[in-house]
């Protein structure tokens, strides 16, 4: 039986296991959904086992624990390592959602959940591509697959626990489904990640809150001293003004640059899907080049005040923000955040105090497009979607990749199928139904592939 | 019997009535407690009855309504119009509160809860001083009363009240009780009170919540472009950028800045007691005229994105501020927010939408010296404080001065009894006992001193 058929006689459990698994809210960062995660992962086990893997284990890590499962079919054949994670980014403002967060829904052929795409839905394509591979009696590699549940905070644990288990996760190449497609016609291999520096910043004026009339206009106000100060964070041409942070940054060569503007990009639609009027970046470079190839700086989160109904006349106390920064190739994330702390203290005015707290960083990564995992990959899209796909940079971090280079010695090759439409940490994210069915068959394609070329 | 000793006999009376009022959890500017701002006028008309008071009534306006009493002796004395507000600020942060915000506590002699010292602490005084007066037969001149509900929140509806209600409120000086003093040692008596224009601001980006790393440096993030557009409304000097915004400011003679300088003022102790170690304004002027004579610009609360536990990696699509200017004579509310409106839309990015929503406003005040009221008030503190008070400008505003000059034409003498370290709007607000007990004898002694200059 083909690998299609037997996707098409199961795809409503393929669905329902995964609506279950939507179901639980294991939100990493909020240690209220802690229960949550540790449920998910219990579930992931189980599936494991009825799928027919061996070696199932729930590995703990002194945050949230890994999911470790394998299926050795011949010591002499090649081993790919199964990368995902059953965390999830939290569902807020859930007052934006159009549908409950965890309780999936299917509209127009899309799964709305969080988590639908990133990742509890690409992982378990991997899950069930196995199942599909080992009932068919059509494995033709060894598989080892290890989630883990706190990818969305940075993977805090899992260094430990790769470090710790070098022999169980020996390997020929990795295999991650976290990334996206560049749209459903033009399919694409992810042939690089950026890396992230993620801090809090903490801005102290005056000992308690003021009222706003008795001393406003004598007194610093943290709001305005902490807007001042990330103002500052980037020059007229978009640039971001901590000292020495391009240092070492890799110039990307102009055949590279010319291939990834190839793609059939639109900035008049891309515009129009955000609903702005003129996009925003470094100067000197496409949207492509700004998310793909060039490092950026961003405001996640930002408070202080009275943030409440009505009106309050308050001279706030303190001033809060999250800033994240994106890393390329040449920036090591450890330095980015130190030179961030150094300059942000730097440059605070001596009517307030500034505290700056290093949330969680990763590095970035490039895969070489010549290597038998990426043209594994190349086939399999080939194969399946009747189409080559195209190699793409892309601008999220997915640290852990730059870590199993370091500790494993192995390159990881990102098989993702998400679409920006998905919009993954954002309320609403969904994931294509066809890109989810697809994406099974790709990647036991993709299987069968690397088995080949490894020939 | 004296007024001292009326007080004295009563003290505790008087404390346990206000720790009544202080219970009720009258927030203006929150609906949720809609029911308890009308608990607290109800309170306030069964205080006046028993009191002694007549014509009393709770007269309803298009938000919370306003208490009226008066008691007429004889027509052909003067006549005192008081006014307070009996409703008060949020309490939130509430945790940053030692004790229960609606549950006053004596701590060091001093009340603890919010509304303490604004302004049911120092609104209760006049009531307490018409019982003395009235129940020792002493008092000297007709008194009216009105105590509303929405000072908190710009009194929206008192306008309405007034022009509705001229004949009921004819009187020939204003009396209020919501400044404060320059300290126990140097009262003071508020020469001047600034104006104030409150606007919300709405910056939009992306038509949802981005993931930073798919769009992180090619999409305006709406919470760098707000603290951009914030940290452009002041230069380099401290002086604010919007345009026309300081036309027609009234300059202040060299004489009268002399006089606000006299003030025993120390820097040092300013900037101990706020821990910081610089004070922060507009170049050329001092603390005391920063705040007293000067118009100023602030941030009263700000957010965007994610501001809860951990890490969220998200571009968000909008970006929030409160914002409040206060203003001098010269400069006109309703302009100031207009002026403030068309120059924040017009430094706006192309990457962005921006909307400016004016909350409410209110006129700057100031009062003769040598006008009898402000004369009545002087000899009031020389004859129980043992000294004369300093004339003050106050940075605060109390917007419905400007609006009784302009219906009723009749000038307002600012009595105050607060402290700075009653942190008024702040957590752990408080109001000292003797403030109160003083503030009743100083108000009852102000009556008799004003039918004596009338006379």
């Amino acid at each position: 039986m083909s690998a299609n058929s037997y996707i098409q006689e199961n795809q409503e459990r393929f669905l329902n296991e995964l609506f279950d698994l939507l179901r639980i809210p294991s939100v990493s960062a909020d240690s209220k959904f802690a229960g949550d995660v540790r449920k998910a992962a219990e579930f992931i086990k189980e599936r494991f086992a009825e799928a027919g893997a061996e070696n199932i284990e729930i590995v703990e890590t002194n945050g949230h624990p890994v999911v470790y499962a394998d299926k050795i079919i011949d010591p002499s054949l090649p081993t790919v390592l199964v990368y995902g994670h059953y965390d999830v980014q939290p569902a807020d403002p859930y007052e934006l959602w159009d549908s409950e967060p965890f309780e999936p829904e299917i509209r127009n052929n899309r799964i709305y959940a969080r988590g639908s795409s990133d990742d509890k839905g690409q992982a378990y394509m991997h899950l069930k591509a196995f199942e599909a591979l080992h009932n068919l009696g059509q494995q033709p590699v060894n598989l080892k697959f290890m989630i883990e549940g706190e990818e969305e905070i940075g993977s805090k644990h899992l260094g430990d626990f790769v470090k710790a288990n070098k022999e169980r996760l020996k390997a020929d190449v990795i295999l991650i489904s976290d990334t996206g497609l560049f749209s459903m016609d033009c399919p694409s291999i992810c042939s690089g990640l950026r890396g992230l520096s993620y801090v809090e910043v903490e801005v102290t004026g005056p000992n308690r809150d003021l009222h706003s009339g008795q001393y406003g206009g004598a007194v610093a106000n943290p709001l305005i001293v902490l807007s001042q100060m990330v103002a500052s964070l980037k020059d007229e041409n978009g640039s971001i003004t901590v000292p020495g942070f391009y240092d070492g940054v890799e110039e990307v060569s102009a055949e590279e640059r010319a291939a990834l503007n190839a793609a059939p990009f639109s900035l008049e639609a891309y515009q129009k899907d955000l609903g702005v009027d003129a996009v925003d970046g470094e100067a000197g470079y496409t949207t492509i080049e700004r998310t793909g190839i060039r490092p950026s700086l961003d405001v996640n989160g930002m408070w202080g005040g009275y943030t409440g109904e009505g009106a309050k006349t308050v001279l706030p106390s303190k001033a809060f923000a999250k800033i994240s920064m994106r890393l390329v190739p040449g920036q090591d994330s450890a330095t980015i955040t130190q030179l961030f702390k150094k300059h942000f203290e730097a440059i605070a005015p001596a009517s307030v105090k500034v505290e700056v707290t290093p949330h969680h960083g990763g590095e970035a990564s490039v895969t070489k497009v010549d290597s038998i995992g990426f043209r594994a990959a190349s086939n399999a899209f080939e194969k399946v979607w009747g189409k080559p796909a195209i190699p793409m940079r892309e601008g999220g971090s997915i640290p852990i990749v730059a870590l199993f280079k370091k500790e494993l010695g192995l390159d990881s090759i990102m098989l993702g199928f998400g679409l920006d439409e998905d919009t993954i940490h954002s309320p609403n994210e969904s994931y294509g139904v066809e890109n989810y069915l697809k994406g099974i068959e790709t990647i036991m394609e993709f299987h069968q592939q690397f088995a080949d070329l490894n020939k």
